[in-house]
């Protein structure tokens, strides 16, 4: 089974966690699954969901994918260096991809020099200062490293986290499964053109 | 503050609930709240996340809008008759909407006779079997009652349900936030125009 840890922090934004982990689950019966990962056995969203975690932060280094989640404590988070340290990724050997201001932890655990970034409106200034370049796109990859922006490019996260674990096919199956009824084939059109947009290498 | 109850039953599908919980509790500020209102103190989804409530169901005869979620075990809700009657809603002073086999529950209430309904392919046979014209489209509402079908479909439910109660504009800016960046307009045009579609009197 292909891992992938949802981080997901206190006071996270439902739709950044739970749209990537939806579609990615999609694909359980394929061999690959997404775990909400949390680092206290509960966390709360900015909304006031208590959501018990799937998997503790010592899931992160076995995990084949991370997928950093976003919310409204994220500056709080990239300020403890205990809970940056229970981050140890590892771009040569796992996936990695972070949602609006997860791309601040990513840039502040050094994954995003040399490499432009997306996030949301609300990040952009903090990511710029923490050295990063912010493209105005809802979604950017570079080898085992992408980032999305505004909540629901979220979705884009979980289609390219597909397609660079079990393939293309897998990842239109997934997409074209949760897309509105009438909409299909458009929503699937869409993600795919966002993605050959942003990871000019992986997606065909 | 108008209240909305997101219904989420045991076995549910993270998109169709939070979606729309999380795309209306942009509108906190406002006056509009939408809370995960469970039948048990805490549900687990389809993917085996577990969800504290943040409402029971004796909520929902006080709820100003009621959005009934989706999820694996439809069938068992509407075959048990203590939940139906735990759920009292009245289409004459709130506004009902159902994502995806959630019409199953707003049929088995009665809510859907003369009146087709939007749905998933896996619960159109069973809305069907219960005498539901069902419409090859992602969102039809018809006064206070909405229907949507395929799970990010949530997304015009959550919309409608700001249009409904605060107005179009906060509908727009709600939609805004929560899209792609640099899909902005884009989205809230597309989102616009199924509303328009499905709900030719009170979308403008």
């Amino acid at each position: 089974m292909t891992q992938v840890a949802v981080v997901t922090f206190d006071g996270f934004n439902e739709l950044d966690s739970f749209i990537a982990a939806a579609i990615i689950n999609r694909c359980r019966k394929d061999g690959l699954a997404a775990y909400i990962t949390t680092p206290t056995p509960t966390v709360t969203s900015m909304n006031g969901v208590e959501v018990t975690g799937q998997r503790p932060l010592d899931f992160v280094p076995e995990a084949d994918v991370v997928l950093i989640g976003s919310g409204i404590k994220t500056r709080d988070v990239v300020a403890d260096d205990t809970l940056l340290a229970a981050l140890p990724l590892d771009p040569a050997r796992q996936i990695i991809g972070s949602q609006c201001s997860g791309a601040l932890v990513l840039a502040r655990l050094g994954l995003l020099t040399d490499l432009p970034a997306c996030t949301d409106a609300t990040s952009r200034p903090w990511v710029e200062a923490a050295g990063v370049e912010v493209l105005d796109a809802p979604f950017h990859a570079r080898g085992n490293i992408a980032t999305a922006g505004g909540c629901m490019a979220s979705t884009y996260l979980g289609a390219w986290t597909i397609a660079r674990t079990l393939g293309a096919a897998a990842a239109r199956s997934a997409i074209d499964y949760v897309a509105p009824v009438g909409e299909k084939q458009s929503t699937v059109d869409h993600v795919f053109s966002v993605l050959r947009t942003g990871d000019r290498v992986s997606v065909t």
